[in-house]
This record gives structure tokens, C-alpha cells and sequence, in this order.
């Protein structure tokens, strides 16, 4: 199917607006770069000094080429960019990529300039990448519209490559995206595309993810992130890789306060909040990773191996303490490398001598190189159903001897069987990155990544996209009547989720002492007494809870004491009343909270309160709203998860209910993002299978 | 001073047992290894089968050789060791390294043959290393007693050399021992010392790490360790290391189930548990790392830095997301990222275009390289007191092109104010790493990594011994009279803890109803009923304990109810009585334990108890003895320990008493290891400040 992108991806023409002769300066690198890489299409340098650069006829406007162009590549002073877009517009120029600098990332008049592009782009249909891009490669097209050294070509070298699957490259920094072409090059990767975004005047990354996405030579796709400011386009590309299942291994920078406060300045990004682009990547199985090398280990087991169907892992080495290392890197991301049975047992220690071990890890010993026997293993793991993933760690320093045979590891690991990952301990010769790339494998050098990378694609084989959440269709309710105060009381806050559907306990709000008697018959003892007022949301703080009263006598002392106690706290604060609660059955608290991300709107949260909130930082955030399946998927990520689970011979919690309420109230919050910008449960508390949930305390927050 | 290893790490004369003209085989090589190092001593090959190898003479037998032999290296088969080791030592010859296989590692005859060889070294004081290691490389005296291809050298190739300190190395593994010297040599660190320990007959790993620890040349260690027999050796090693401060980085494997299985056969060691060598490494400030690169970029960053004063990093790069991406690795280990003083921003934007920032990170951008703005930032930083080291972010993959001037940055590098350490996002050249290593720079390409080894270092700046524990020279106590049964149930454990000097409440156990009033009378209410018997460690499982017993009436009915439960649940359990104690007051839970190590011996742990003890493994170990600071540490390490200081508005707790408290617990298990398996104060309750700590249950373990 077409792809708006095509023509940029793959143009026919390229004009080259200020083209230069120096090789050494940007303008002259680009055109240098596109003919060394043996761009296919036709070159218009454009540049009223010149009437040819380096044989090639150069024009003075865009407007003398006089045939079509898919691709102007811009390099000129900011001042002159505009003007040089309309000419690219009137000339029906399909795309255009700016490199030159000096826009939104200086602010003042320069973000005006970038704001006008903008506005030409929507104006015109020209679509624009960049300013402030370092470019694009397309290796299938061999188009390198960019002034990177990354994609210089080296005489005489031939490039190593172990895969004929391709990995996507999508960036928000020319630097990273490039230095990911870099590393992937030399590991014998193969790439589709690189694009640095820039500061994404018109096309940004949620598109050009769109594009990889949908693209049938790319097979991976890496993805570098400051901010995403196409976020409707970024939302619907990451749902359609979800679908297509195509692997999206993301790094989001700017998650510290210093590199947040960086990525507000560079490229004129949003950080944003870390938290809701987890939440999304969450949603979208996508492999989040923090570390370059990481991300390109992750890329590497990705293209060069089948997806494994369990998590048993055999570990197949030749030096005993280096195979203990690779068990401890998969076991401790919490794969499992199992005891193989005497029949494999058997079948291995028949190949290596008595010194070695057949148990897994498996030491096949240095003897066991020569004899055969590492070959032979790796021929016996891919064939058992003992193990669904085979990891060899080796050493492969060597400049010329290979410890498999190419032909047979070929055979083995073309037949996919499971995944096979290859760590040599020593750094890797360029002999065996080559012979073993001839067979389809690559040699991988950093054991942490390793084991992280097995574990990826473990949980990449087991993900599938959540439900959506229902009832998100119809029409609002109208919560004006509710939404009285930009913060409600516990009283109004129970009644707005009353009447969005959500059950909260029978309770009575008492206004003046004459309707305490009436409230009491109707709650009954032990009951508890809030004070209740907009101005106070957080109760405890003014002493304004009364637990436990089980008296009539009580009730009448705590009623007139915590009127009291607020007119002494906060003489200024406006007075509702006292709520009167039954007090709640015994139950595992949990919390429950819903918040409005800039970037990704409405957010909802679970967590069970408490130190593990406060000091273990153990909650769950999804994009608002989530269906009860993602709800419970939430709950089963929390690290005290068990607690569901009847901990320490507690009942089993109703979970059931605890996973509709986190959805209903998501789907409230997504419903009426635009009047109500935070919804906090805390506690609520889940009783015992069949019994439900319990909204102890409830807080609503107006949208300013 | 001398050290006894001395003619072992630089031997005047080698003999070489098993010497070979074969060069493709382990014996050939071995020759081969020590001409081509240029060994500058005697080296005598004894061989039956030649008069001379490569055009040196040959000897028949070792008493052949008719001088002074320093160190025999051994390649025989197995079953001819031992009588080589005889006429080794008949001859006087001070240490043997044994190459060969096929001993404790096979089990059966094959150990019993290693037990023979340690007999024979603490006979002879013939000092041995092995059976199956991989030997050893000096690279001060160039002795490559190693059969490894790692210290093969290749003619025309000149060694990197980015630093004059040097790295020692010590590896239960020959193949990682080696994999650490070829990855230090491609990074341009030197290493003093290289040494596979094999089977450990005699010389183990502790010893080496002695030797090590006190030799000038070294001046950062690499440790592998699949479990340390020689432990008293080890311990004082690791004691000399923090007292000399001689850093230690240290990679324990065999942590995983899977692992651990492995470790128990391989090189006949024993994996131990992972808990236990955690605690003894953060007594004495191991860097502990769990991946090689990461190891090895810590052990690059220690010896081409200084430590830093503080923990506040400026990241210096020449693109915006990297330097997002540098600031996010620095932040999220801990360490800060300052935004820097107008002062130091000035200087910096005068040097770097319009579009750069200044405020840290900062991006100097490609431009801010050619004008000079990189260096001279760096300049500037190194000389401001705003932060205490910097990190450089860039690329550096250029064959020609260097983004600094080398004698400029030797100048402020030399300087040596604070660590300076680069980091490069695309892959260096060798080109890169030559220059830097001019300037006295190791090149990183591992960004998490390099925020880790930063951390660490900042970690490692701020480390200091912890006082010893006091008390544990007087002769132990008798407390034959107290362990009367192999589990102590409750009233005998504090009977033993008072014994000691460990305060524990006045409770009263009543043996039977007669007593219960006087009990009652004597304790007070509200108070706890609790059944007592050495067959019930867990008593919450038979429903023996009754909590706010507040009446005589009450106290009566639970006396029956607890006899009868405990006979309807444990027919055969021998009772005690019941156990009337006050109801404590209130506290934070705490949880104190000890137990025996089978390679350290006691150990001390403390921890809040609950789900932060069994969901968030929320707890600390330390080797026991510990001084009450060593204790007060402890508690600092735990991630809840902000319940101590005051959370959400409870009193600050009695930490002092607390630390005692374990201090003292801690004395008790030591002093009395032999006799005392395990002890577990759970819960205890520390009170707030002045209010000192109720130890509430408490269990003794007798020592079998």
C-alpha cells in the first residue's frame, strides 16, 4: 500500500539547496555523501555561485531545474529557509528537509521562522522534516540525504552483515540516530532507514514511526525520544506495530530533572513526565531500554532470531566460570535454565571429555571445541524440547580459528528453531564476526545486555495488546452540578463518582448537630466522622478523622471536636459538614488515582498505598481509559502483587472488583478530561473474593 | 617489604615440566608464551624426549637442571603430577603453577590426588597454584607463565597505554582472568598482574589477593570469585585493601539457582551464598559489578582518575540528545547535575554559537568544537568548585579528526582536579584512542556503564572502614544452661538473650492455671497470652498467641483455650506453659536476625519485617560481629529506613538503641558461633527517640 512518505523516502530527484564545493563544510559533505552512497535518482544542486559542482550542472533557483523534484534537502542560513520552502511550494516540490540551524531551539524571532514553515507546510502540502535535522539514510534506496560520517563510504571495505532482516531507525537527536547506524554496522546489522526528526516544523516522529511501521523492509524498529509532539499520529503508529506485531525497542531521554530540563531547551522538546511514556509503551508491548548498546543487543536478537517459545535456556560454554556468569545473566532476569535430563545428558557427555559438564550450563571445555562437541550441542539443544532458547558463551578473539563449522552452524540456526545468541568474553576478531555473519549470527560482547535482551524477547513473545476499554463511546454526563469547587470535599467527590456509576458506601453528610441523631440511626455504630470541606482535602492534617465511635455520646463529642479543631486549624476554611461512614470491613488498601499527563492526556494509576507507594515507588500507570483486562494486567506488574493473592493466610482479594472499579474510574477520567483533571481513591479497600471494594476516602479535583 | 610471593610473580628461573616442540598444543605454547614476552630469566623445559626445544637444552628430570629453579609450570598428564611435585620440591624448587586437568573437578581418584597435592605443599612449603588453572601473566617482570592467547603478542602491534597505574588481576576463571586482560589492553589500561587460581590446592585466591593488595604496582584490582576457600586469608586481604585504600572491584558469580549448580562442580568450588559475600564486600568497600564492561569501565575510570570531593557532574557534549541521554545516566544513579552559575555560563556562551546551551548539560554543539569551545570548557570546569567531575559526551569515531588538542588536554587532564571521563555514542577508532590516550584518557563506549563506574567512584570516595564491634575478646558466657533443645521456644530464647546482657520484657510464663493469677497481677493489663513450647517456632500457625487480654475472666479462658488448641494442632509437642507479657507500645517493626555462613560464618541482618521483608526483600546482611555504627549503616542501606526518621508524622525512632540492639545480637552469634546456629528477634519495636526498642518474639536455633 502507499505511504505518503515514499516519495520522501524514496525520491527520484533530490535538488540540494546550497550545494557548495567544500567538501569539508556541511553543504559540500551532503552532496559528497549522496554520490558515494550511489544515490540512483537525479542531483539538483542549487546555488547561484556555481554553474556546476563537481561535474554536475548547478542552477540558480529551484525554479530553473524545470523538472519534477521529490526532495529538496535545505542548507542555507535560517533567514533565507522560508523563502527557499514557497519556491520549493510554487515548483510543487513534495518534501523538503532542513538542516540549517538557528529556529525554535533559539527561541524569539527564530521560533517565529519555525512557526511560519509550520504554517507553509499546512498551507501548501509540502511536507517538511526538520530544521535543525541532521537528515536521512535510506539504505534500501540508497539515498543519504545527510551530512552524518556515519554514512561515509570507506573504499575497499566490505560491510559485514549477518541478517537480511532490517532494522528501522527513528530519532529526535541526528547524533544518537546515526551513532545507532554506527554500532548496528558493525555488529553486521542490516538498516532500512535512519532519520534524525529535528525540531519537526511539520513531520515528526510519531510519522516517520508510522512509516517504519508499515514498511515491509524494515523488520525492527529503534526509537530515540525526547518529547513526541505528533502525538495523535505517535499513538495510532504505536497501536498498528501492537497489531502487526513489529518489534519497537524505544529509549526515552530527559527522565532526570537535569536531562528534563535539558530536553525542554534542546530541539525545543517537551520532556514531558516519564511515567506516562511508560504507561504507553506499556500499552504498545513496546521494549523500553536505557542504554545504547543495550538497545542495539536487543536489535541484534531481535533480527537474527526467531521469537523463543518459553523462557528455558540452555547455557552451552567452554570455560566453566564464564558459563556460570551467562546462567546468572539469563536466570537473574528471571529465565530459567533447567536441569537438562540424562538423555541430553547423556547425548553431550558422549562429545566432550570427563572433565567437562553436561548439567547446563554446559562446559563443553576447549577440548570440546576440537572434538566437535560444541557444534554437536548446539545441533542437540535446537532439536530438544527441554530448552526454548540456547545462549553460547565463548571466546572468539581469535584472527583465525572458528570454533563451529560455517556450513553446519548455518544450517542449524537456519532451520529457526529457537533462538541461538552468541557472547564472546574476549572482544570479538573481526575474523569471527565475519564467519559467524556468514552463518546468520552475530557476535555479541556485553553479557548484562545479553541477558537482558533474552528476557525481551521472551516478553515480547508473550505480549498481547489489552482490550480496549468500553463505554468510552457514549456521550458525557453532565458533571457541572458536581464540579462546585476546584477541589470537592470527600462528601462531593463520593456523590460525582455516585453518579458516574461508581458505588461508593452509604454515608451521611450532617450539616448542623440537629441531624446527628437521624445520620447515626441510619449509618450505625462503629461508624466514622470526617470533617468535610472543599478547602481541606487532606483531612488527617487538621486532625479531622474520628474513628471507631460507637456511642451516641461519642458521636456528639467528635461532632462538636472536629468542627472545633477546623475552626482552630483553618479559621478560613468553608465548612460542609461532618460525613458520618460506616466503619469498612478489613481489606487490602489499595490506591487508586487519575491525572492529566500534557502529552498524553488522562493518566490512571494503581498502587497499594502506603510505604509502598511512598518509599518503594511501587505503582502502575496506564493511559486513561483502561478496559478491567488491562486494569488486572496493571495490578499483576506490582511488585507486592501478592498481596492479592491471600499473603501470609489472608483470603484471596476480589480482584475482579478491584480491576472494574480502576476501569470505571479511568473511563470516568478519560470521559471528562476536560472538566476533571485529577481523581484520587486512597484508600480504597478490596475485601475478600466476592466481596468487593470499599472507597474509604475519595478526592476529585477540577480541571482549571 | 618482601612478600612470599614475590619469587612466584617474578621468578628468576622457570622450569618448565612438559615442555613440547608442538606449538599448536597447550605445552608448545606455554614455551612459546614466555620467548615471545621476553621472559628475561633462565628457562630450563624438562622433557625425557628431547635434548633441546627451539634451541634451548632440555633437561630429562628436574634434578637435571643443576641450578636454582623459581617457579616449575606443569603441563603433564594427571597422574604424573604429584611425583613431579616430589622432585620439585626434593630439588628445592620455591612454586610450582599446575596447568593440568583432570582433579577435584572429575571428583573420585582425581580428587583424592589434589588432596595429596595440598598435603604435599604444607609438607614441602613448596608453594602451589592449581591443579587446573590457566596460569598467570606479570607484566612487570613479563613472565607469561599462560598457555592463554590473550598475552600472545603480534609482531609490529604497539600496546595502548592511556595510564601509568595499573590493574591487578585475580579470577577464579582462566578464561575471564584473561577476557579482563584482553578487554584492559584494547582500552589502554595497564595491568600489573594476571592470575587464574584453578582448583586452589594451595594458593587460593585470598593469597593472590594479598599479594595484590600490598604489591606498589598495583593499583586497582579485578576480582572473579566462584567462592573463596581460603577465607581467613581473603578477609585479612580485604581488611589491608579498605585500610590502604587500594580499590577492589569484585564480579561474584554462581547468584542464580542455575549458576550456583554450576559453580558447586566446576573448578570443585563452593558457590556459597550470595547474600553472605554481598555483606563482607560492602564491610570492607568492594565495588561490587555483576557485568564485565561494567567492571571494566569502573577499573578505567579508577586509574586514569582522581576521586572526586562531591557528587555534582557537569556533562559536556557536542549533541543535545546525547548529552540528555549523559545527564539521565549520571542523575538516575544518585549523583547530581547541577544547572551551573551565570558566571561559568557566560564564560561558556562565549565560545559556543547562539544555538548551544550552557547550563549542563552542556551542548557546545559541532561548531563549539572547531572554535574551541570544547576544550576550553572543559578548562573551565575543571578549574570551577560548581562541580566535582566531568563527563564528555561525544563522538570520537573519526580516523583524522580530533575534537581536542592533545598537549591542551594532557595539561588540564595531568592536572588531575577532578575526574574527566569520555564517553563516545558512536564506536571509537583506534585513532581517537591513541590520541586520548596521549592526553592520559581512556575512551568509554557504555553509557550506563559509565554511570555506574561514576557512582561508584563518588561511592568509593566517600567509604570508610566502620570501627570494629567491641566486646568480643572476653571469654564467651556458658549457655549450656539455657540450650536445652534444638529450637528454644520463646521464654527459654529470652531467657538466654537476658543471660547475654539483652534486655528483654518482664514477662512471667505460668506453667499451669494455679499460677495465672499471680502472673496477671504481676504483668498487668491489657497484656498478651502467648503458649511456649520448643516444638512450636512459629506460633501464629497453632493460634498460640492471644493479643489485649484486658480482664482475669479473659485471661482464664485464653490460658484453656491456648492448652487446648495446641493439643488439638500438636498432639505431640512438648508444652511449656503460656507466656504473659504487656501489650508493647507502639513502634516501628523491625526484624533482627543472625545465622551461619558456610564460608563466612555468622551473619547479622536487619530489616522492617512484613512485605518489606518478604515482597520488596527489603533487608541488609553484615558478617557478624558489627559495632553499633556498623549497625546504624546498616539501617541507612534499607529502603524504607525514612520510617525511622519520622514518616508521616510518627517521632523520629530510638536509633541508637536500635543499633545497639543488633550490635549486641550480633556479639552474642559470634561469640558463641559454635554453639548458637540461629537467632531472630521478630518483630521487635523500636520506640521513638529515648524510648529504646521492645524486643517482642524472639527465637534461638542451637547449633548442631
Amino acid at each position: 500500500m502507499p505511504h505518503p512518505l515514499d516519495s520522501f523516502f524514496a525520491p527520484n530527484s533530490i535538488a540540494l539547496i546550497g550545494a557548495s564545493r567544500d567538501h569539508e563544510k556541511i553543504p559540500g559533505r551532503l552532496l559528497s555523501m549522496l554520490r558515494k552512497n550511489e544515490y540512483p535518482g537525479k542531483i539538483y544542486p542549487v546555488n547561484p555561485n556555481y554553474a556546476e559542482i563537481d561535474g554536475i550542472q548547478c542552477y540558480k533557483r529551484i525554479a530553473d531545474i524545470g523538472a519534477p523534484v521529490d526532495l529538496a534537502v535545505i542548507v542555507i542560513p535560517a533567514r533565507a529557509v522560508l523563502d527557499a520552502l514557497e519556491q520549493c511550494a510554487a515548483c510543487r516540490v513534495k518534501n523538503a528537509v532542513i538542516i540549517s540551524s538557528g529556529f525554535a531551539e533559539e527561541g524569539g524571532d527564530s521560533a517565529a521562522m519555525q512557526d511560519a514553515i509550520a504554517a507553509l507546510a499546512k498551507r501548501t502540502g509540502l511536507r517538511i522534516s526538520g530544521p535543525n535535522a541532521e537528515g536521512f539514510l535510506s539504505q534500501i534506496q540508497r539515498v543519504a540525504a545527510t551530512f552524518s560520517p556515519a554514512v561515509d563510504v570507506k573504499p575497499g571495505v566490505v560491510p559485514l552483515v549477518a541478517s537480511e532482516r532490517r532494522i528501522g531507525i527513528v530519532a529526535q537527536s541526528g547524533g544518537i540516530g546515526f551513532a545507532y547506524y554506527n554500532r548496528a554496522k558493525a555488529l553486521g546489522l542490516a538498516v532500512s532507514y535512519v532519520v534524525s526528526t529535528g525540531n519537526e516544523a511539520d513531520l515528526g516522529a510519531g510519522e516517520f514511526l508510522d512509516y517504519m511501521v508499515q514498511d515491509p523492509a524494515t523488520d525492527v524498529i529503534l526509537l530515540f525520544i525526547e518529547g513526541i509532539r505528533d502525538v495523535d499520529k505517535f499513538l495510532a503508529a504505536a497501536r498498528r506495530a501492537a497489531e502487526r506485531r513489529k518489534p519497537v525497542i524505544v529509549t526515552k531521554v530527559g527522565r532526570s530533572g537535569a536531562g528534563g530540563r535539558a530536553a525542554a531547551s534542546h530541539t525545543a522538546s517537551m520532556a514531558g513526565w516519564s511515567a506516562a511514556y511508560d504507561a504507553v509503551f506499556a500499552r504498545y508491548g513496546f521494549i523500553v531500554s536505557n542504554d545504547l548498546d543495550e538497545a542495539m543487543t536487543i536489535a541484534a536478537v531481535l533480527t537474527t532470531n526467531p521469537l523463543p517459545r518459553g523462557d528455558r535456556v540452555a547455557i552451552l560454554t567452554v570455560s566453566g566460570g564464564a558459563g556460570i556468569w551467562g546462567a546468572d545473566a539469563v536466570a537473574l532476569g528471571g529465565l530459567q535454565v533447567p536441569e537438562l535430563s540424562e538423555t541430553i545428558q547423556g547425548g553431550i557427555k558422549e562429545l566432550i571429555p570427563s572433565y567437562g559438564t553436561a548439567r547446563n550450563p554446559i562446559d563443553v571445555t576447549a577440548q570440546g571445541v576440537n572434538s566437535g562437541g560444541l557444534q554437536r550441542s548446539i545441533d542437540l539443544l535446537s532439536a530438544s524440547d527441554e530448552v526454548d532458547a540456547i545462549l553460547v558463551v565463548l571466546s572468539l578473539s581469535s584472527d583465525v580459528r572458528m570454533p563451529f563449522k560455517q556450513a553446519e552452524l548455518k544450517r542449524v540456526l537456519g532451520a529457526r528453531h529457537k533462538p541461538v545468541v552468541f557472547y564472546s568474553y574476549t572482544l570479538p576478531s573481526d575474523f569471527a564476526r565475519k564467519e559467524l555473519a556468514a552463518s546468520g549470527a552475530v557476535v555479541l560482547a556485553g553479557l548484562g545486555h545479553v541477558g537482558v535482551a533474552m528476557r525481551q524477547l521472551v516478553d515480547y513473545a508473550n505480549f498481547a495488546l489489552a482490550p480496549p476499554a468500553e463505554g468510552t463511546r457514549p456521550p458525557a454526563l453532565d458533571l457541572s452540578a458536581f464540579l462546585t469547587s476546584p477541589v470537592l470535599s470527600e462528601a462531593d467527590s463520593k456523590a460525582l463518582l455516585r453518579a458516574a456509576g461508581i458505588a461508593a458506601p452509604d454515608e451521611v453528610l450532617v450539616t448542623d448537630e440537629g441531624g446527628l441523631d437521624a445520620a447515626v440511626a441510619r449509618v450505625g455504630f462503629p461508624l466514622v466522622m470526617k470533617i468535610q470541606s472543599p478547602d481541606i482535602p487532606h483531612k488527617s492534617e487538621v486532625s479531622g478523622v474520628r474513628l471507631d465511635i460507637a456511642s451516641k455520646g461519642e458521636a456528639s463529642a467528635a461532632f462538636a471536636a472536629l468542627l472545633a479543631g477546623v475552626r482552630r486549624h483553618r479559621p478560613a476554611a468553608a465548612i460542609q459538614g461532618v460525613l458520618l461512614a460506616p466503619m469498612a470491613k478489613k481489606g487490602v488498601e489499595i490506591i487508586i488515582g487519575t491525572l492529566q499527563d500534557k502529552t498524553f492526556g488522562p493518566m490512571v494509576m494503581a498502587g497499594f498505598g502506603g510505604i509502598t507507594t511512598e518509599l518503594f515507588r511501587d505503582v502502575v500507570y496506564r493511559p486513561a481509559p483502561v478496559s478491567a483486562e488491562e486494569a488486572e494486567r496493571m495490578l499483576r506488574r506490582l511488585k507486592a502483587a501478592p498481596l492479592l493473592d491471600g499473603f501470609r493466610g489472608a483470603p484471596k482479594a476480589d480482584v475482579a472488583a478491584l480491576s472494574n472499579l480502576i476501569a470505571d474510574v479511568s473511563v470516568l477520567a478519560a470521559r471528562h478530561a476536560n472538566e476533571i483533571a485529577e481523581i484520587e481513591l486512597n484508600p480504597a479497600l478490596v475485601h475478600a473474593q466476592g466481596q468487593g471494594v470499599t472507597i474509604v476516602d475519595a478526592l476529585v479535583v477540577k480541571r482549571k
